[in-house]
């Protein structure tokens, strides 16, 4: 009896008068970009063909040759050498076109009770699961460096900035904990998608599950899943999981373009407060004095590349019926090339994380423009009985004059301030100045130097029981 | 001493020369949208005030008046008779402002180791706290009108499509169940985004954490945060929780668009598998005999709306240097309006679900076109010893030879379902039934009806351990 | 005999058994929205209404009632006392039944051979016109005061910055005039775009056209439209002028998006180039000294609301079968706020420009910074023989002895010169400065100061022929 | 004199002092992408050496020299002999190593006043031009077929739906020169678009323009440009040709998913209006019977892929600095998958439009379910002298009648419509038929077959005077 696979190239099945043309063939075709599965796909097999044995769907002996069949076919595409077949479509196919040449009849059971419809959702979940746990120990990897980063610059005083202008003195050490607690969030919401990702969708066959006696919750155990999907039209039309994968990665890359803008506008000569090692810049084709930040200038472009491929899945799933469409087979490129983005950016910055030079004498001259300590101006007002309202205008007040007199507050006497409010008296230089204004911001949270050293303390600890340290 | 906000509408404060021009005002202006906040903002606001007080930061005097004049303006707010004043720019403004008219310096004093920096970030998590909460009352509201329906059509037999081709019956029941599950894990993501939502960004002032010894820990507990943000820098910029509250919200209406789309379908006359309660439907101002399914339609339309607000808050935040940039300001009108659309959404579906009327004999005869029960038999051949890719060929032959002659499957003779292949015996029929086809799918996920009853059983034990139920 | 619209409020038309519920009437209603198009929609109802009578469709005396009728409802609306009903749903049905109140028999008759397929198209296409044409306008005058902007600093040298490092000198007059060339292209996109916008839908009817003898080229000439849509199922069904306008719009956006950032970048005061008149700027709650950019912060936030519209509305069409869905009354408020932010922004911007003050001091120090000429000294290479290659690597070489020795170019002596390539000369000096630089790029769209204002005469050659100037 | 490219492996150029790692130079190479501009880098460079060389810029044996080599260089490329290295990150850079190689002096000289930023813009732009051509043939090939297919149905009556529900009978050749029209405008919007990107950024060199005396009028003449970019900066930084590229190939995926939407929903066998030929169909891996529409269904999905680029490209720009930042690297691949995707998509679809096999039988039923000629007796009651809205209102208790009564308008005796209204008279019949219903709507656009006939050759006129017919 002729095999519906070893005629694909002629007619889809018997059922087909006429075969798919060239350009249909091409495309229609995933298997130039699915063959990235085919270590999943084959791990999916091998737990479904273990259950069929164990309920005694499929001989001991069948089961041994697919193990056998498997094994070899493993081997062939570790070793570049298995061939993939445009002909045939995917790489579920492929792999069972060639096990049955590898194993006979035995290979032509292994698709009893599943359909590539079930199949493909299982080896979509392997691969993400994998991606996800690689990508939350990068992104303790990125906030391990830098912590250390901000360890080094716990006390280094830089200007904070809002609408980028000078507001309150911090410390660059504090800055860079920002950083540390999104990649943070960022590795939460992985680890929340993952307990969505993690359930089994084979089983439900093409759509309404199969006649055969399987066990789910075996093949569930065998594959490390917490759950089955319990719903079998669901379980092969749900891309759910990867969408939420794929905004978890766009906060992700939002993150990275935010400290990417940062450290591109921090090494801009006119601010200088740091340098990149040669080793993350390239230079000019024409002029031969620049150095540029390429790394964090092309992983702010690699942002539109993930907000796409998010914008792409949601388009894709939007007013879909019921089961599966062919439509879901577009799922694929978009999630395989948010990983590459993500999984290489991480390890690119992490890297950085190291390379980067701070300046802090231009973090500190350019902290000594802009009046940063106006607000403690205002608080110490407030202290001395003022109303807030009331010590903001008189500051408001003070800063102007200072403008027309191009000084800083704490270069004006005390004769001066007390023009703007009686309550000023000698112990007001020590609130101006840049050390006296960090260190009073002493509360959980805060830019004072010994907060950002619990907060470090804090964020190692956390590192510390994380899996994959 | 003249007050800041007495005389904003002139300048913005000592500091400034010239006003905002009525064009600027408009433009740079939120209180039109974002009075929507106010009640969270007095709330917020008395949190930060109970603190000052047991800090010894302000007088049990000022506090007691603080508490008197926001119960006035919280009474006004509610009666529809407090002025918001577009001079006074935002929520935070106009309501600080009345409080200074209704109780003088202790309303000065409110601002006092704050900013509204970190007092709008507090607003619109507990806003976005609400929404969650009020969203996931409701997708358990319609998970549990989903479940009822399905109840009703355990046994109810309909085609399974998969590309719109009849793929195996399944029952209308089982349908139902599977946005049951997209519906629940909706509810397990708004639930894992509202543990990064319930986080208190009060005390981070306006990026750099305040002067004054603030108890952050003492307001997130009264205002119900589980806990603190770690870092003051982040906590005023960050708006992960926005974008991680509108990405889980796109999720909810790709669910919806699929659920629309197919009861259009349904719906119309040549499938005719359902009909709408004419209080979901309108008319046609030029056809007279029209009846539109307006409410599906308009909930798939409504999918781009909360699609768009999601692209909006990633472009926001890409880019953006830290601290706070006015950027920010922009969070607030699609997060609205996202709440706005699935909250009427969700609540309109709940009510729908009990509006369809299901034709089984439509979904009978329709499950008998398209060789519903060709799977059945092939399963049947495997079962017989037959390889499963075997059975396949051997099957779609059958389907080819039923096709020419116009004929279903269980129509044929036994001698002519033979001359596919000898193993076939009379035993075959019941296998080519409907009710035999769905009966035999019975494992979990599975379509047999006692399956279909069994995670009705699952949902509902759920459901009865929800909050709010 | 009762009139359809007279018991709307209790069920759609006699054809329906259930009126539709408050919530769901909410839901539905678009008249809280579409009522912005209530002159347009008056507009064209005189229109169909004049080619009515002129076919001997309706009566002289009902289309003399119609206009009588439509006149008042116009003075109405202007007045702000028609009341507009949720009960009546949109503009459309809101203002033929006050018509109908008005004029009786006459006004049941003006909906002849038309459907709200058709008008509501028609309305919309009207409104789109009118944006473009406003917009159109708007991008010239802002082009206008851009050039103004430039011609005043066509002499003012500041670093040209690419990846944000200094790379070569160039004029303010010369960047300015870049936002020129792309408010430029906007004008442009937005008058191709009028085009697919002009063409009369009206006379589509439902979807297939009406069975009155219309005259559609005579509607079409009365509301100044090019062309009539050439097939009525697309006629009523496109909404590619929507997202045409708004993908228009989105390229505005970011336009404005990188002058924002620019401008925003340009104010702090690190770098201090230009500082914006206190008219654009707001100040800080809590810090005195702020005055922050928060027209241009808040115009790239808007940003992202435009592109959101745009992704709103391409999901909205995906899709979509033929002919017209409810799901096209989601195309609205995407449409007007894209509108608005777009018209505002727009006029904001034209304002904002003549309040920019420039700091040629600073910018001139900053070009002194970073070896802006090291280009000019290459080309200098090569015009004494060396290739443009040897030369770039000779030129390097003298930039990282500058780096080491932290001096200019032109602060090296020319035996030090000398030692990177033999072939410098005392020449040398001159196109080391940053006027001969400038100067020297004396080509169509380079930055030397008379190919500026070769480019300002071109610009303004250009605005004086346009529409509306 | 060592060159910069030789080394380029060990550090960018002199002025480094350290390689980039491994991860790096892959992060930020882009030879294996952008090798698809080398011949139109090609063509580029001849342009720009053949007009150094008119100006004395270099010598005419150079010129001959780099021209000698660029043959070669052709030659090995379209033979695929030519080796790419990732050492040499780009496209230019390893094209111009080879011309080195190969012809020495001449080709370190080809450089001479450009930049990579200034010779990528244009190689896009070359690439863009051919794309756009190839898509504005492809859509025209597309129309030719459809009106084909519109031609040979011309008279098919099918149902016309507005909500999915049916509303007026119409011609399935009227169906498809709705989409005709889509595409048509598709083609306007390419060529509108062609204008802008039609260009030369040459000359704008790094940023600024050049020192060298270059005539970039005769380069734009050589390269078939309408005209130059007029400002340098602009020239460099602008990727709005690449948006406006996407958004209109946006629109053309949206046309695409709305005819296949309908394409797979007339070929589920429910409904039953057409097949497509087996060989744009698929089977399935389990269910024999299946034949599933493939390729409209991925032509939908890949709508997804093309709004996710234009998201990525608007992402990308959106908040920018002049002039040239890295981050533009990534405006290739969305640009190159777009063309793809929109080139086969139409090649495709252009062949399945004639392997639609159209079913009029089952056309012709429908279209008799749901009322279809409810209009045409309102209209015929209006012609009677009723008011619209009281006709309207008077076929809806009809149809409600014919509803309970299970029976179509035309099966009503003419006393039972008569009870609906006196007016009716025996002549009703004639309006209530398929065939008189159709042939009424005889206007301009209207579903009129001598309408859709006109139509056809008007279109056929068009398409006789496009470039490439």
């Amino acid at each position: 009896m002729t095999s519906q696979l070893s005629q694909k190239g002629e007619a889809w099945s018997a059922r087909f008068s006429e075969p798919v043309s060239d350009l249909v063939k091409r495309y229609t075709a995933s298997v130039f970009f699915d063959n990235r599965l085919a270590l999943f796909d084959i791990q999916g097999s091998l737990a479904h063909a273990e259950m069929l044995q164990a309920q005694g769907i499929i001989s001991a002996a069948d089961h041994a040759e697919i193990q056998r069949g498997m094994a070899q076919i493993k081997g062939e595409i570790e070793a570049g050498s298995f061939e993939w077949l445009l002909d045939l479509e995917d790489v579920h196919l492929n792999i069972e076109k060639r096990l049955t040449e590898l194993v006979g009849d035995a290979g032509k059971r292994l698709h009893t009770g599943r359909s590539r419809n079930d199949q493909v959702a299982t080896d979509i979940r392997l691969y993400v699961r994998a991606a996800i746990d690689d990508i939350t120990k990068l992104l303790h990897g990125l906030r391990g460096a830098l912590v250390d980063l901000a360890e080094r610059h716990a006390d280094t005083i830089m200007p904070g900035f809002t609408h980028m202008q000078v507001a309150q003195p911090i410390t660059f050490g504090h800055h860079m904990l920002a950083y540390v607690e999104m990649f943070g969030r960022d590795a939460e919401r992985m680890q929340d998608a993952r307990r969505r990702v993690n359930r089994l969708p084979l089983g439900a066959a093409a759509l309404a599950g199969t006649t055969f006696p399987i066990d789910r919750e075996r093949v569930a155990r065998t594959l490390g899943f917490d759950d089955v999907c319990h719903n079998s039209l669901d379980a092969v039309s749900d891309r759910d999981f990867a969408i939420e994968f794929c905004a978890a990665s766009a906060l992700v890359m939002t993150h990275i373009s935010r400290m990417s803008e940062e450290l591109i506008i921090w090494m801009s000569p006119r601010v200088g407060f740091i340098d990149i090692a040669d080793r993350f810049c390239t230079g000019s084709s024409i002029m031969p004095q620049k150095k540029n930040p390429d790394v964090p200038e092309l992983a702010r472009g690699k942002t539109g590349r993930v907000y796409g491929h998010l914008t792409a899945l949601l388009t894709l799933m939007k007013g879909q019926p019921l089961a599966y469409n062919k439509d879901n087979q577009e799922d694929k490129e978009p999630l395989f090339d948010t990983v590459d983005t993500v999984v290489d950016t991480l390890r690119i910055f992490a890297d950085m994380a190291g390379g980067i030079t701070v300046k802090p004498d231009a973090m500190r001259s350019a902290a000594l423009q802009g009046y940063a300590t106006a607000t403690d101006l205002a608080d110490y007002l407030v202290k001395k009985g003022l109303p807030f309202r009331d010590a903001h205008e008189a500051v408001a007040r003070a800063v102007r004059a200072c403008d027309d007199a191009r000084c800083d507050l704490a270069e004006m006497s005390l004769d001066q301030l007390r023009a703007f409010s009686p309550l000023v008296g000698d112990d007001v230089f020590a609130v101006l100045t840049l050390e006296g204004s960090v260190a009073a911001r002493d509360h959980v949270g805060g830019t004072a130097p010994n907060q950002v050293r619990a907060a470090i303390a804090r964020v190692r600890a956390q590192l510390a029981t994380q899996p994959g340290n």
